[in-house]
């Protein structure tokens, strides 16, 4: 096995930095790996935002509610981003791109680029001895984070990331079986991928009961019916499509 | 610079193999690369289909148009998936589960983790010398791959990657300038990214000029405007709903 299948294998979320800050050079590097991600027909549809302000980030962690959105060598956030192509135009062009910007289809392509650059960034933060923890929770106030980082139409904050020295060395967390997760030629029922999911809820339960901080109980069946049961997060919906995405 | 950031950094997308085909191993290697990505909240709402059987293969290179969708050592294609955690309930449960499973925000988590599982997949893959190329051509005609694949409701094709040994060596493709995608608190306004993206604009049409194969003369702004003005891919968007993601 090689050093980055090593690095990757080895990936687990960080969620206690020490003071240490991120070098200039080493956002740029960080960066220059984000950006040579595979990008749909090369748009580049994704702007990444550091932010360094202590008045942001404070606001950044109260959204989340995790003080590790504070407390980091360095906090990237990734938002999908159509206006900059937007602007290249005329406004007569505009009018014509319109339908094609406010598309799902446009909507699905700013999303995955910008999730292709995050995960360059987090592997090569890892294998500079970083660590790094994805913050889907800023879209707890997805209109207070938009606000926030003065985001124009055309573009949304998907998620934050944040970096930096880790302060503690969690346990690996399982996965899913591999027959679950992959599937030969086409996709496999339920009914066949249930012997792995119970193997999986037994791992699962095991590793909660003995790591060293946080243990719990539950199954992964149990925590996913009792989290889709609730409603979080409702309002994405709307904010996307103020922000002229995903209308049509 | 380390193996990871090297691997990461000479990233080009390739669309010529030879003939081998990947083995069981290194794909097992690469599944395993992928599920070590991160999840939103653990919910692995992601399924990778490996399409080995001919017909498969044909029919899906014919929808994207390209001959290394037939043509590689192995195929991906990367699926978001909320039909498995829809599984797990009962279905009372599943009607309280409904709302969410439905919601935009589950949309993007199920997008999201799909593609950063596949660019730890590339990585893991590139890492070994094997290279690969994104496939978001699928959704030419999305309907038909779902049907080829028989994704149930909760699942849609995301997009494919093939990946094998190269064939050919293509150049790097150039990124936009830092300045243009990297942003410091808040997001910077158009017209101060516009002499990064003047300057892509001559990089990006010198490469164009200088690249061994398949050589054109146009600048980036200019490829962004016609690309944009064609609406293509629309019926992505009913197709999502129809799959009842994406809908409230």
């Amino acid at each position: 096995m090689n050093h980055t299948i090593e690095t990757i294998l080895n990936h687990r979320s960080i969620r206690k930095f020490t003071d240490d800050k991120l070098t200039e050079e080493q956002i740029h590097t960080l960066i220059q790996a984000a950006q040579q991600a595979s990008s749909s027909s090369n748009v580049m549809a994704y702007t990444i935002i550091g932010v360094t302000d202590p008045f942001l980030k404070e606001e950044l962690r109260k959204v989340s509610g995790q003080p590790y959105v504070e407390n980091n060598g360095h906090l990237f956030v990734f938002c999908g981003d159509l206006h900059r192509i937007s602007q290249l135009a005329t406004r007569e062009e505009q009018v014509q791109m319109q339908e094609t910007l406010e598309s799902t289809e446009q909507f699905i392509v700013t999303t995955i680029d910008a999730a292709l650059s995050a995960q360059n960034l987090a592997i090569a933060a890892e294998s500079m001895g970083l660590g790094i923890c994805f913050l889907g929770s800023l879209r707890n106030d997805i209109y207070h984070v938009s606000e926030l980082l003065r985001l124009p139409k055309y573009v949304i904050p998907l998620f934050g990331m944040a970096v930096g020295t880790p302060a503690h060395r969690p346990e690996l967390k399982p996965r899913l079986p591999f027959e679950a997760v992959y599937h030969e030629n086409k996709y496999q029922s339920f009914e066949s991928q249930q012997t792995a999911i119970s193997a999986y809820d037994i791992e699962l339960q095991n590793y909660y009961q003995h790591r060293t901080s946080n243990t719990r109980t539950d199954t992964w069946t149990e925590q996913m019916i009792r989290k889709y049961q609730n409603t979080v997060r409702m309002d994405v919906s709307s904010y996307v499509k103020d922000q002229k995405l995903n209308k049509r």
